[in-house]
C-alpha cells in the first residue's frame, strides 16, 4: 500500500471552530485517517497530521487549503511563529510502500492544483525543491506574508506554481516532500545554560556538526538542568544514537552527563529499530524479523 | 483484536508431505495466518508458527494435533531432539489485545479437548502449569515417549487431562502459555571455548545468573570466535540489553570483547523498543509514539 503522511500547518490557533472546519475538510475524504491535531494560541497556528494513499492525501490537502483560504485572513493575522500563508506549509512524507520520489511528484501535483485553481503562489521546498536555495523552508519564508507580498516580483522570488503575486488574504504557500522529522531532547545534569549552548553548537550542522541535526541549548525549568533540544531531519543518514552519543561526548568536555532524553511526538519505528540494532550490536538484523511486521504482512497477503 | 501466537512442534522432520498435511490442517481455518514453518531432518521434528484470534487458534491447534496423531507413529520415531508425542508441545503466546491469563485459559481448553476427544494425555506447562514442578517443559518430558509410557501411572506423573496412559502411537503432549522466546547470540573475539562456557555459566539462571536466561557457550565455526548462545524466556522481566551487558561484563574478565550479536527468528517489537528506550535513555517513552502504531490504531478505528 502506498501510504503518505501529511502534516500541514495553518495560520490559525485561536479559533477552535476554524481549526475544526479545516480538520473536517481533510477527514471528509473517506480513505484518509487523521492521526493528530494541535493548535497553539501564542503561535496562532495549528498542525494537523493525517495519512492515506498518495492521491487521496493530495485531494485532502487541497480541500484543506481551499477551506483555509476562505476562513483565514493573513492581513489581520498575528502570532509568534513566522508565516506566509493561510495554509503555511504542506510537507508530504513517504511511509510504507512508497518512496521519496513519489512524494516529490505528489507535491508538484498538489502545488500545481493550488496555484492554478486557488490562485495562491506555491514554492516547492526540501526534496521537492526546484533549486538549491529553496530546500530550506526558512529561506523561502523570509520576510513572511508582508515581505513576500512586496518582493515576489523580484528575480529569484518567482513561485514554482501560481500567479507572481500573493493571494490578497491567503498569502503564499510552501509544499514539499521530506523524511519524518524527529524531535529529540537530551537533558544534562548542570544548570549552566552556557554548556547546553556550547554542546548544541558543536552538534548541529549549521555550525560544523552533524549535517541533518538542528540543535538549541535551553534551560529546563524546575529541574536545575539544561537541555539540548534537537530536530533530526534525516534519521536515515544521521540516526538518533549518533546525535545522542555526540552530545554525550561534547558535554563530557564540561564534566556534564546525560540524565535522560525525550522523544516529542511521533517517531517512525525504523528509527527506533535502528537504535536497538546499533546498541545491541546486531550483525544481520532485518525488519521482517519483527514479529508484528510479519503478522501485518501475513494479514495483507490474506486480505 | 485478540491475537494469539501458536508455535506447535511435531515429531516429523523427514517426510515433507506429512509436514505439509499438518500445515494444511492449520491453514484450513479461515481466520488463521501461517507465518512460518521449518523442519529438521536430524531432529526429525518440525515447528509451525501461526496466529489468529484465540478461539480460532485453539481450533486450528486441535485440528493439527488430530491430524498428527493419524500420520505420526512414535513407536518407530527416531531423532536427536527429545520428544514425547506426535504433537510434542503446543505453546500459546499472547500478542496484541490479549493477555497471558487469556492464553492460560485457552491452553486449558485445548488440553481438555485433546485429552477427551483424542485420548492423548496432556500436561500443562509454563504459565499454564498446575504445579510448580511442571513449569519447565524438560521436566515434563523426562524419559521421553518410552519412559513416560512406563511411568505415567506413578504418583506425580498423572496428566492434567486425558487418560492415565500414553496414546499407543501419538504418545503424550505438553500444552502451555508463555511469553515469546527470544533467541539471542553474542560473539566474542576469542577462539577460547572455555571463555564462552564460563560466561554462559555466569549469565544463565540455572547457575546463579539472570533468572529468565538460558545460555550455552559454543565454538563459532569459521570465525576463530566463540559464541554465548542464549534463550531469553521472559524479555519483560529480563530484557535483551541486560543479558548483553552482563555477557560483556563477564567476558571482560577474560579480556574478551563483544564483536557482534544476532537475533535468530522472530522478535516482538516491544523487546526492541525496550532496548532502544534503555540505550537512548528515554524518560517517558510510550509505544503509541511510534508512528506506525498510531497509524494501525487509526485504521482499526476507521474499519
Amino acid at each position: 500500500m502506498d501510504t503518505v503522511l501529511c502534516i500541514p500547518n495553518f495560520s490559525e490557533g485561536r479559533r477552535p471552530e476554524v481549526v475544526a472546519g479545516i480538520v473536517e475538510a481533510i477527514a471528509s475524504h473517506p480513505e484518509i485517517v487523521v492521526l493528530d491535531q494541535s493548535a497553539d494560541a501564542d503561535h496562532n497556528r495549528c498542525v494537523i497530521t493525517f495519512v492515506g494513499p498518495g492521491e487521496a492525501v493530495v485531494q485532502a490537502a487541497f480541500s484543506a487549503a481551499e477551506h483555509a483560504a476562505r476562513v483565514i485572513d493573513l492581513t489581520t493575522h498575528t502570532g509568534n511563529h513566522p508565516r506566509m500563508g493561510a495554509t503555511d506549509v504542506i510537507p508530504l512524507v513517504p511511509l510504507e510502500g512508497t518512496t521519496m520520489s513519489r512524494c516529490v511528484r505528489l507535491a508538484r501535483q498538489l502545488g500545481q492544483q493550488v496555484g492554478e485553481r486557488l490562485g495562491i503562489p506555491v514554492y516547492l521546498y526540501e526534496e521537492a525543491a526546484t533549486r538549491p536555495e529553496r530546500r530550506n523552508l526558512a529561506d523561502i519564508r523570509k520576510g513572511e506574508f508582508e515581505g513576500i507580498a512586496r518582493e515576489i516580483g523580484l528575480p529569484g522570488r518567482e513561485p514554482d506554481f501560481g500567479p507572481p503575486r500573493v493571494h490578497p488574504t491567503a498569502g503564499a504557500m510552501a509544499v514539499g516532500a521530506r523524511l519524518p522529522l524527529i524531535a529529540f531532547n537530551v537533558n544534562l545534569n548542570t544548570p549552566d545554560l552556557k554548556v547546553a549552548k556550547a554542546v548544541a553548537k558543536a552538534v548541529r550542522g549549521s555550525s560544523g556538526g552533524l549535517v541533518h541535526v538542528k540543535a538549541l541549548g535551553m534551560p529546563l525549568a524546575g529541574r536545575s538542568q539544561v537541555q539540548v533540544s534537537m530536530n533530526l531531519v534525516n534519521y536515515v543518514q544521521t540516526p538518533i544514537h549518533r546525535a545522542l552519543e555526540l552530545v554525550r561526548l561534547e558535554a563530557g568536555r564540561y564534566g556534564a552527563a546525560v540524565t535522560g532524553t525525550e522523544l516529542v511526538g511521533l517517531v517512525p519505528v525504523a528509527a527506533l529499530l535502528q537504535a536497538a540494532a546499533h546498541y545491541l550490536q546486531l550483525e544481520d538484523f532485518a525488519a521482517d524479523q519483527v514479529l508484528e511486521h510479519r503478522l501485518e504482512a501475513g494479514r495483507r497477503t490474506r486480505a
